[in-house]
Order: structure tokens, then C-alpha cells, then sequence
């Protein structure tokens, strides 16, 4: 056991958890907290490389292998989405923006959730709480993990504090809110140069509905036609996670950030398909249910998918 | 279904529980939520009563049934310590200073837990966070609730935070808070009046250590010898709960606060018992063992047991 706290998102790491984790881990040295460092929890993304590289920030280090470190997680509280092999003993704080998701500690720890479109709105108040200005690089970040993580204030998960704290945020930044997120958008929907498998992987989280295993990603698009040509090879990887991490399910949200709709493409065992039906009011055609107004992985998928497969 | 919200405590509530949820209620109040009402998880004790008489506030309503209640949970996080047929989905906030027990709800909540004393100091920070005025009466109960908690700053859960919301509250109150601690600690600490199975039920929480189902409870006098005639029919009580409520162990802190001891007796089966001679190095003699400075169920109680009987 090193002295160094790392400040970690979740696996498959987003704007929202590396950014939250730079930011945080700023505002703790800021407070004293020396030995406090941030962390990405594997590859970090195209978008986030984007932010990161716009506002000049530095990237974080890697940290897979969660074995005798000691952590503060953001933007995630369930030991599913956490670093491999950490010990929820070792877990300091946790700030995050999802629901509970059933992690123990042995004892009182700091735990601030609330629910909101981005961990970065939760982050940049705390800061202000405790009286530490926002330099303009992590004004920076925050602003686009928020803008990102809305799908610029589209999504059902957006509240007014998320635009409030954008509105503050991009001030301090510099820049436009709506011209910087269209450069966002364009940075994380260009899915030209990827392979079936880094599409798949980009944000992709795992889940346990009462006993069935599912893994659920979400590819966001400025127009679906863009995944057209790669849509069988998709499917194959999908299979491929399914039957390698031995999961009852992998669902693929394909949004439509223009559009707002998302294809969820699902792959999965006859239970796990019958639930998803009913999750979805609808019938699995060619690999997939069309819905409109559906953005939000955590208020419009996840929860359906949680309750579809409750035991009575 | 009801509109009205709960904001209620744990089981066998104490001061903590019991004046936080009225605070809270009353900030909610305050930020316009009409619906929110104040509710305690059973019945009040002699230093509850104690405390709400002296600053003149209304008893909170008894709620038992959790059946179809909405929920805001105050000084708990754990569904064993929570009001009985509660369902995980109508909690829709916490606040509280505990370890993290494992609750999973369906969506985002706020959850705002810090590793402090007292809930009673988090509720008053909030009403600062959010601007509201703390009325003389309120400040009162919460400063009775941290001295409470914390046995007048002297058990190890105290923290530079707790302090400083007696220092400001007290002063809000008008109360002294070293004298007004005493009349407390005496209001708490009269158990001449008490059955046995009164006082094992006025501070009594269940836990889960890996299967091991446990309920602890605790007394805090003045000297311990106060309760030497009653130790025979507590134990008896002791061992009806245990047997009624089919747990492996029942533990009961008999907590001297002035020479700041515990007396920890025990009545459980042989592999309990084993684990709470493992969790405090010691044998058990005479149905307990003594330990010097454990003082707090929360750190120095739990955090052992639940090590102890830990599958590794």
C-alpha cells in the first residue's frame, strides 16, 4: 500500500470520469491533500482526448489493476464499473451522479450523489463550497464534461444546476457553450476511423438486473446512417463480449444525437430477450428496437431494463 | 400512494434521528416542499422527549409501516435499519454519517453521507448551503442531537466539524452547550425508571456481518454501576430478543461516559461468539468484556465485528 490516492471514474472511461477525475483530485491538493492524483480507469476516448488536448490539460495516467490502492471514485458507485481487484475497504470518497448501486464500506466515508446530468456540474459547486477558484484549464474540462454528458442539455438527464454550472463554467473557460459542443459532438460522433470493437468498447458498462449479466454501451451519432456500413460488424463483437465475458446480454445504444432516437441493438439468451421486449414495449426486429426521444443510458434505459427483470 | 413524504430516522430512533428529520423536513419546508413531513421510526426516548420539550418542538408522527411511503432517510443508509416494508424505490434522499450499507435504488438520488459525528451538523450545513435561516429552536435540537452523538465531543467519531456546529448552533440556540450536554447526558443516562427490555431497545440497531445476523445496541450512564442490578434481567432480554428475532448474536454496550469504558456483553451462538472474542482480542467472561475508550458503536463496535467475521 502506496500513500498516493488515485481519483478514478469507471472502466471505459468518459469525458465525465476522466475530467471529474482531474478535477477533483485539482481541488484536493488545492485543500492540502498532496498525495492525490488523478487516474483514468483505461484507454481514454477520442472525445475526451479532444477536451483534454483543446484546453491544454494534461493527460492522466492509466490505472487498471486496482490490487492495495487506496481511491476516490467519481462518476460511478458500483463496484462493477470500478477498477479490477480494488477493495471497497480502499475507497475513500466517492462523488458521483448515478444511482446507488449497493456498495459496502466498513466504515463512514465521504459520499456525495446527486442526480444530475454530469459528475463535472457536482465537482465544479464543490469547489465553491469550499472557496477554491476554478482555474480556466479545468473550467475548461468541466464545461465539456457536462456538455457531453447532456448530449448539450438534450438529454432527460439534464437539470437546471447542469446548466447553471455550465453557464458559470464556460465564462471562467472562455468559451461558447453551444460552438464548443458542436466541436465536442463532431469529436466524439466521428466514428469513421474506428473499429467495430473500439465502437463497442467507447462507453460501454457492465450491469446485474436481478441475477442477468448485461453489458450496455452507447455510441452516439450526429446521423445513424453513419453506422450503417459497420452495423453486422458490431453485432459480431457484441456476440463475441457476450459469449467471452459470459454475459446474458449486451445491448448497444445507438443515439441519434440530431434526431433524438436511439436503435438499441441487443444480442442476448431467450430470458434476457423477452426482458428487453418487455423493457421496450416492443418486438426485437433485425437485431433491434427503434425508440424516439431515447438519449439517456441511466433514466431511460437502464431503469427499465432493471425493472423488466425484477423478481416479484 | 400518498403525496406526502416521509423524512424519517432508523429504528429505535435516537436524538440524532429523531431531530434530524424534523430539521430536514423543516429546510425542505423552507425550499418549498410542502409535502415533506417529519416522522420518527418508533418511540421517542427519555432524552428525545427530554430535548424537544426543552426547546418547545412538536413530537414528530410515529411511522412503523413503510408500506407505499415515500421516503427521505435521515442518520441511516442500511434497509435493516430502516422503517419495516420499505421499498428501495420510494427513497428519495439521504443524508447521514455511517458506513455505506449496500442500498441500491433504480434511479439517480441524492445521497449525501459524511464521516462525521452527527447528522445533526450536516442538516445544519445545508441549511447554509441553501441560504435558509436556522430558527432558534432547530439550532437547539441539532446541537442536542451532535452533543448527543458524539457524547459531548468526546467519542472518537467527533470531528473538528461537529464542534464547529455546536459553537455556531449553541449560539443561534442560546444554550450553553458543556451544561446543556449534562442535563442531557443525565436525561439519557436516568435508567432507574427503565425495564431491561427498555433499555436494550432504546439505542438498538441490526446488522449483517457476512451471514452473521447481530443486533448492538447501547446504554450510556453516568456510572456504570447504576445498572449492575439490572444486568441479570438485561441479559435475559438479551437472550428473548436474540431467540424471537432468530439472530446469531446480540450485543448490548454498556458505555460508562465518564470513565469512557464499555462493557460489552454478549449473548450468541459459539461462532459468534468466537468472532467477538477475534473482533476485540479477548475472552468473554461473565456474558461480556470490558474495554477502555470504546466509546461509539459506529467506530469501534462495527468496524471490528465486521472484520472479524469477514470470509477472507
Amino acid at each position: 500500500m502506496t500513500d498516493k490516492i488515485y481519483v478514478v471514474g469507471h472502466k471505459s472511461p468518459d469525458t465525465d470520469s476522466v475530467t471529474s477525475a482531474i478535477a477533483y483530485a485539482n481541488l484536493k491538493n488545492a485543500l492540502g491533500m498532496k498525495e492525490v492524483v488523478p487516474a483514468a480507469a483505461g484507454d481514454i476516448n477520442n472525445e475526451t482526448k479532444f477536451v483534454l488536448d483543446y484546453f491544454k490539460v494534461p493527460y492522466p495516467e492509466k490505472l487498471t489493476d486496482g490490487t492495495d490502492k487506496m481511491v476516490i471514485l467519481v462518476d460511478h458507485n458500483e463496484m462493477a464499473q470500478a477498477v479490477d481487484k480494488l477493495n471497497e475497504e480502499n475507497i475513500l470518497e466517492i462523488v458521483d451522479h448515478h444511482k446507488i448501486g449497493g456498495i459496502k464500506t466498513g466504515k463512514p466515508i465521504y459520499f456525495l450523489n446527486e442526480p444530475v446530468g454530469a459528475t463535472g456540474g457536482i465537482v465544479a459547486n464543490l469547489f465553491e463550497a469550499k472557496g477554491v477558484k476554478i482555474s480556466k484549464e479545468l473550467a475548461g474540462i468541466m464545461t465539456a464534461a457536462i456538455l457531453s454528458d447532456t448530449v448539450m442539455f438534450k438529454s432527460p438527464t439534464c437539470t437546471p444546476s447542469d446548466k447553471a454550472a455550465v453557464e458559470k463554467l464556460s465564462k471562467i473557460a472562455g468559451v461558447d457553450p453551444m460552438s464548443f459542443g458542436m466541436e465536442l459532438l463532431k469529436a466524439k460522433s466521428d466514428v469513421s476511423s474506428k473499429s467495430a470493437k473500439d465502437l463497442l468498447m467507447g462507453d460501454f458498462k457492465k450491469f446485474d438486473f436481478s441475477g442477468v449479466k448485461a453489458g450496455v454501451g452507447q455510441i452516439e451519432v450526429m446521423d445513424l446512417k453513419d453506422l450503417e456500413a459497420k452495423r453486422g460488424a458490431i453485432l459480431e463483437e457484441m456476440t463475441k463480449m457476450k459469449d467471452g465475458e459470459k454475459l446474458d446480454m449486451v445491448v448497444l445504444m445507438l443515439t441519434d444525437v440530431m434526431k433524438e432516437a436511439s436503435d438499441l441493438l441487443f444480442v442476448g439468451n431467450a430470458q434476457a430477450a423477452s426482458g428487453f421486449e418487455k423493457a421496450f414495449a416492443g418486438k426485437i426486429a433485425n437485431n433491434s428496437i427503434y425508440r424516439e426521444k431515447v438519449l439517456s443510458r441511466k433514466k431511460q434505459v437502464i431503469p427499465p431494463l432493471e425493472s423488466a427483470f425484477k423478481k416479484s
